[in-house]
């Protein structure tokens, strides 16, 4: 890519590139390669997300670093990117799990928040005056008796995942789960399996401090971060 | 194109260049281009639409690329480009078709609906504040017992075709089309020369998962989305 | 015209050049310039219009590229240049015509709905936020029992013509029209003259498909697209 | 003038430069000076004005092709410079001299009128959104059983002439003006005087169809546009 | 000043330079010192303003060059640099003193009327959107029983002088003023004084026609424009 | 500070530079060190404003050069920098004085006063269209029985000093105060004080006429600007 | 960093840059590295924030420095960075905590508010029309019985510290809290911690005048700015 040729399409928003291209949307995507690693895998009864929280400090309160977010009582969300960002989305999904519980008397669909949260996004990459989201979204929930695992981007784009990642780990995350993933696979297995991805993702610096967990339970139709001693038997047990 | 020439009339939006062309309409068509192909074939009893969905990754779900989209009972319609954009477009033409079900009290006709969305898209090419949307459709549906199938363009430009193509692989297309097409095709045949352009445009990569078919059908004035054994039905055949 | 020195005044919109243009004016002519070829033609009992279609692909159905649109009972328009922008001029028109009705009970003055028009068009070519038309009109039509025949062009400048065309056949057709109008020709005769200036423009290139024909009738105080059988007709006599 | 001295000032509308002057107001004046000559001028009983259409064509209707324009009774206008913008200036007096009868129940007063148009153009020179009108008027009136000229231009200055001339032709038109008006003439020497001063701006090149005259009469209290044959009857008169 | 240094500052409106200064103020004090030249001088009974119109043709009508206005009975007001933005001033100050009658039954007091002009100059050097007025006026009036003279500029600067002058003569003024200014001038002194002034500025190019005269008097509490007969004796007088 | 290296970040308003700096601000506060010298000085009984008024012809009346304004009954305030900026300030702290004894029927708090006008100047620097003010000021007054004196400038920053200067000759005055002020103070000494300051700012150019002085009195628990005479008393006593 | 590769990136307020960052903010975060050090240090019974006030001239009051707020009775605020800013959060904070009051008759929660001004700060890093806040807050509360600690930045971030610092001195700081720090702290014991870094990062160039320290105590559920002879104490106490 040649500085100088993109010097006239990247500084207005919203604006085509000559090969079609919106280079705000690319730009928002690397402050996504440049956040923390997430993954989501789906399970034969549920899904796992599962953050790496990149703690730097013995100061800091790990617990402060919050990359998993419970959206409703069925629908959590995982993030990478740029932290102010991610929490205007959720902000965001919760208010329109409100809204749906006031308007027609149930939960939200998963698939349809997605979806909300992403035409949401891509106004940000059509009108002027703001800038893209730099954040992407790992949204998993149950939605009629299924798990569903949906990840999104600054674009707007949507797709569903059987397992993904998203952060600068990805690559690594990706070639973890094209290898080894398969959809029998337990929670446990899958929390195994999601840790052993972040393993390779973060080079193995990761301790029950920095690791957070939370688990769609299709049994129990509810999404829960796991507490410290629950993350920390996992930890445990993966590290043996 | 020189791109030191351009460089004063493409940054700024709806502004024209010296030859009378809007540059960031050009560029929002470059964006199709670079989408996935996606055909249209009217038949002597309905019209039929094919897309290649172009799955990466088996971690994918298959069914959550949609391109395909069903608008009203009697309409559907398929996208390339950027996929906020078309889901944005998509969600629109629902709306709609609604307000014409509740207003008229009746089925929204194909050509109007198409030309509500076309005048929607020329509004991004002559006012600031926004780009133009960076997508193509296919609109096929029944209207006064005859099959219509339309394309637009980010100009907000429309045309009919018998058989067109959108997307990177629409020079493949037409060229089948063009030597192939017959205005006797039953639907079955029309599914066939449809997979037999796609299986030109992305030289042979395609299988049951990639494929998404929509039908539109005369006898029973509706449009429907084929499920998957449908469709490996139709792969199947064509393979032979 | 160096290009260089035009840099600083193309960019903004309806921002004078220092010798008194408005270059995005000039640059939206040229987007008429490229457009498809109409001609409108008074004669000694209405007005004809011709245009034609330039129709590349047999899989098109040229009934979908309309180039001549009826406004109201005794008003039709041929348009060249961008499409989008047109069909946004024609539906105003129609407004502007139907309020006409609804207010005054009677049918607008063709003058006066043309000149309504160039200030629409007009105000693209002062106020920000926008750009101009890339559009020119020939609007024809009855005016207290007299023929009319203005054309528009994206400045908002209005003139009536006994005989015109717009687009890239241009200089073509009125080259054919200073050597060969006459004021009392009949309908049949301003077709012919019509389609002789149409074909010197295209090089012959036209047929049936591509020449799309409206009629203002004196008599009959209306103006109407002519079918395919009719246009046939003319086309035939004029290949004779 | 150095071009790329100017470069970084009449680029931004409403922007004054190093010494002071307003180049968007300086090249909106060149618009004024590529448009077609008008000249008005006072006479022992009345205005005259008189201008220059430069009808190109035979096939051009000249009666569409309007530089005078009836304001009110006893006003009337000529104008020079982009079309589109002298309607709008023409639409705008129109309405004022309407809300002054319907608010006073009375005639206008001509300075009055020409001060609220100067008012009107001076906005455009100084707020930002919009470029300054292309466009400079002669108008003509009858006040307080007195005859008026004034003449404005793109900045929104106002003066009152004895006899004046804008457009393309202006310093040929004051040449003749200087030299030979008298305050004592007639309104047909007037006319005469006129037609001299438009002959040598035009180098000759005017006929009954392209010259428009109106006029101010003192006695009837009335502005009107002369008929056709009255015209030939002065550019006959002219010629011999 | 090197004129690629400023490139940068200048053409954003209200934007100041590296050293503290809004070039847009000062450039648009270019325009005042482009204008023509206008005196004040207070006497021991009044205030005398006094304008040189600068008249290029005979064809104009000198009295149509309005630069010494009447603002209220007892204020009157005279003005360089841009002719339309003086008038917008001018409407502003008659509405202002107006408003004060009819809230506060009493003439409205000269120092309040020239502050709320200078804020409402100083907006325009604040905000966006507009360009600073580029005109000065001088602002004479009747004070509780005294005289007043002020001096404002594009800043919004309200200054009180016993005489001065502003636009393209006052360097020349300054100099006579300074140099024979004695407070117990007679309105009669202080008029040839004011000429004497003026015929310095002017290289003695002023005649009856060119000259315009406005006396605050403070027997009468008034402001009065001179006659042309008034003019005219005091410029004979002067030229003996 | 290399120009061309700033040349990205000056232009826009409210941006910061790589450094962290806000430039607009920076050069506003440029304006303020190109303003008049402006003094306070705490005392045991009070706080003493002085000012410079740097009268430049004896044609102007020194007493329209108004840089010490009463604010309310309590306090007073001394400029320096833009004037009309300043005056736009005074105005707004008159009118917040004024709400404060509608509202709460007591005089405002200084220092609520002083946060309130540091308040609206912050948003100067925060918010696009329009740019920071150019003004520094010196409030002085008495709150609760004590006398306060504070110091504000562009970017909004409130610091309340014993003694401080603003204006061009701040670096003279500073040293004159770091050396010699001391709390126990007259208001006779902090008079003397302070002429001395303004001496050493002024080289010595200042007389009676171009001194300005306003007085805190806590006994009187009031401000007010001193007469001609009093002036004149202290500055023939610092003059001995 | 090479300037000349930013300078297209750095002018557009809410930007990406090419490898996904916000340039404007983490220039606003050179704001805070410019600015005053202060610390905040958890302890058993409570939290204690300090600050050095860099106190620059005798004859500054060094009271009106104010960098430690308070906000409720149980939450107390430090900054560092652009003074003004710093003010506009502190007024935004109060405001929402005496909402929280008046809506739910109880005190907000520290993690609840502290939120409320991370969304705020987010919203000035993706919208246009403003800049980013120049500043960074330490904030101190009680929330459930137990004591908080939070700190934010120019993005929105949000991270909960057991000892933190930010301004200059910040690098210094963490250093001294990596080593010493212990959760079994004592109030005092946090004082003279905090204490010893801020003159690890002074260089010991601090005072009774420069500190200013703000205690929350668990037992009291409540926070208080010490006063001068407490500061001095505990200063005292350390100096030994």
């Amino acid at each position: 890519m040649q500085p100088q040729y993109q010097m006239g399409y990247d500084r207005a928003i919203t604006v085509f590139s000559p090969d079609g291209r919106l280079y705000q949307v690319e730009y928002a995507r690397e402050a996504v390669k440049r956040g923390t690693t997430a993954v989501g895998i789906k399970c034969s009864n549920g899904v796992v997300l599962i953050v790496d929280k990149r703690v730097s400090s013995r100061l800091l309160e790990p617990v402060s670093i919050e990359k998993i977010f419970k959206i409703d009582a069925h629908i959590g969300v995982a993030s990478s990117g740029l932290v102010g960002d991610a929490r205007s989305l959720v902000d965001r999904a919760r208010v329109e799990a409100q809204i749906n519980r006031v308007s027609f008397d149930e939960p939200i669909d998963v698939e349809v928040l997605a979806k909300k949260l992403c035409d949401h996004m891509q106004v940000y990459t059509q009108f002027g005056g703001a800038r893209p989201y730099g954040t992407a979204l790992l949204i998993a929930g149950i939605s009629e008796d299924e798990a569903r695992l949906f990840e999104t981007d600054p674009s707007g784009t949507l797709l569903e995942y059987k397992a993904t990642g998203i952060g600068t780990g990805r690559p690594a995350v990706m070639k973890v789960f094209e290898d080894e993933y398969r959809e029998d696979l337990t929670t446990e297995d899958a929390v195994q399996l999601g840790l052993k991805a972040l393993h390779a993702a973060t080079e193995g610096k990761f301790d029950v401090n920095t690791v957070e967990i939370g688990i769609v339970s299709l049994e129990e139709k509810s999404f829960r971060k796991l507490e410290r001693d629950e993350v920390k038997a996992f930890v445990d047990k993966y590290e043996q």
